[in-house]
């Protein structure tokens, strides 16, 4: 596995030990230098919208004026807004670690603005926000926008 | 006006008073409550994806724990990541102060996707932002992913 999408997992298993959504993220830039992280802070910071990827996004608005051309990393599939945000401040590549548990996805939105997306299918991915789902079902529906 | 729009549009004043870009918006639950407000926080905060909405929903976060079926108000047609947070997060309708200054939004998107919005068309909320396009328009073509 990369450095990169090694730093996302490394932020979700972080995300984990706070007890929030194990979801994180990596944002790098065209020379390969790691400009900013993030996690999901949903549960930590009662921030709905604070998915891996906005956070991520959020903590490099710090560093940089703009993402264009850049490469974000996620531990699974972005959502339409984080998906939307990739679209709005010119993000070219989106490597994730899987979509098995999010199927409702933002993939069809970048691909249709000719965002290139890698899916990697980890099962390191995969069973860290499987198990977080099972002991925790209305965070996750919650997060993903399925509760009333 | 109807008083949502206009908590919005005082939100974008606030923002313009402090420097900032002047676009706010509000989120309405079913029953006609005012859930929270927000605005772009870019030059305030160096958070380039704290978009109106996304502040907006970010405030409302700390209370309500899902938007469905709400409506945004926003003094701007929201780009692709806020009318992603709007599909993902099961806002119904969006309605907006102007669409003229950004034309490259997320407005099918959201009609794509079943979400009604109405575009107000306001010489107010044009004027404002129009404004303070013309004095900072770098602040502006980062804060829409337009520079590199």
């Amino acid at each position: 596995m990369d450095q990169y999408m090694k730093a996302a997992l490394d932020e979700a298993r972080q995300g984990a030990e706070e007890g929030g959504i194990p979801i994180g993220a990596a944002l790098v830039d065209k020379e390969g230098n790691l400009v900013a992280t993030g996690r999901n802070r949903r549960v930590q910071d009662l921030a709905v919208i604070m998915h891996a990827e906005i956070n991520c996004l959020y903590n490099a608005g710090k560093l940089a004026d703009s993402f264009r051309g850049m490469t974000m990393y996620s531990t699974l599939m972005p959502c339409h807004m984080c998906a939307g945000a990739a679209l709005q401040f010119g993000i070219t590549k989106v490597i994730v670690g899987e979509s098995e548990n999010f199927q409702d996805n933002g993939l069809d939105l970048m691909l249709r603005h000719g965002i290139e997306v890698i899916d990697l299918d980890l099962d390191e991915a995969k069973e860290l926000l499987a198990e977080f789902i099972e002991r925790n079902p209305s965070e996750w529906y919650g997060d993903i926008g399925r509760i009333e």
